[in-house]
């Protein structure tokens, strides 16, 4: 199962693709940010982010997209490019049939770090543990990117895009997170 | 010169092309509103509108396309789909090179009515006048969309997306209502 999570943005828009099933071991494939500069008019800056989306869809053949789902309330002076940039991403997936998903940042959060409100320096060293990275993903966009892709990858079987979680019981982040430290105290 | 105006949205997408050039004669080409069911995934939902706006564009080849501005401020509940539906719209253009500008709405009531609070049925009933049709165009979303083609036909040279006016001189949009209420009088 691969997914390409796509954190949107219309400065920085980060890409990350992921193979892996819930509960299993992750790989990276690929990451990367679109960017456009400011300067530039809106539909330009559109056209540029909206073909590395397209670059990625055909280089990388995804089988599901996730997509940060975008809150009115929040940067009301980016909010209005970040949901074009959204929209962008989900019409390019489903004119290629592909399926799309949209989390929450506190559920993505909460599948990487098992907390809906982790800082974003321990959301980037846990998307590096969880992918075995040498260095976490800079910049936070891309990380962003990659966690969304974890967080749709280690949805419980049947959630579509709000994952849920038996009250209790060990996420898969949690357990993942549990073994990368065991792994680290046995290297140190 | 031919103005496709797209009234942004995601359950109805205000569809007009509009034939003139400032201060001269308009004529309506074609009017539509791109529909799509809240019940469908926002995915799907996006497709449909763009393939619609696709169309449109193939189908008159207008010179320039011309998107109402959306602001995060207004109706929270529906400003991400419409400000996604705006986004479409800018990059269907710029795939194709063709020129996009943006209007308020307020810049639009104020070029077709002369008031930036005007009504909507001040708005209908001025698009009825303007470009000589027997009936107002219906829904509100199809004479917006005729509105914001106007208001671009109409903007005065130089300008791109932000009209501006002589202060103390008759707008174009003034100088046609005069006209019409004149054309009126005489048929009466």
């Amino acid at each position: 199962m691969r997914v390409l999570g796509v954190d949107p943005g219309l400065t920085r828009c980060g890409l990350g693709v992921v193979d892996g099933l819930p509960g299993r071991r992750l790989r990276m494939v690929a990451v990367d940010v679109a960017t456009s500069e400011p300067g530039l008019d809106v539909d330009q800056r559109l056209l540029l982010i909206e073909r590395r989306i397209e670059e990625y869809l055909e280089e990388h053949a995804p089988d599901t997209v996730a997509v940060e789902r975008v809150f009115a309330q929040h940067n009301v002076s980016t909010v209005m490019g970040t949901a074009q940039v959204a929209g962008l991403a989900l019409v390019a997936a489903a004119r290629r049939r592909i399926p799309v998903a949209m989390h929450t940042p506190s559920e993505v959060k909460a599948a990487v770090t098992g907390s809906g409100r982790a800082e974003k320096a321990q959301v980037q060293e846990m998307v590096r543990r969880l992918l075995e990275l040498e260095v976490a993903p800079r910049p936070a966009d891309a990380a962003d990117a990659l966690a969304l892709a974890i967080c749709h990858l280690w949805r419980p079987a049947g959630a579509l895009g709000a994952p849920q979680r038996a009250p209790g019981s060990l996420t898969a982040a949690q357990r993942a997170w549990a073994a990368a430290e065991q792994a680290a105290r046995r290297r140190a």
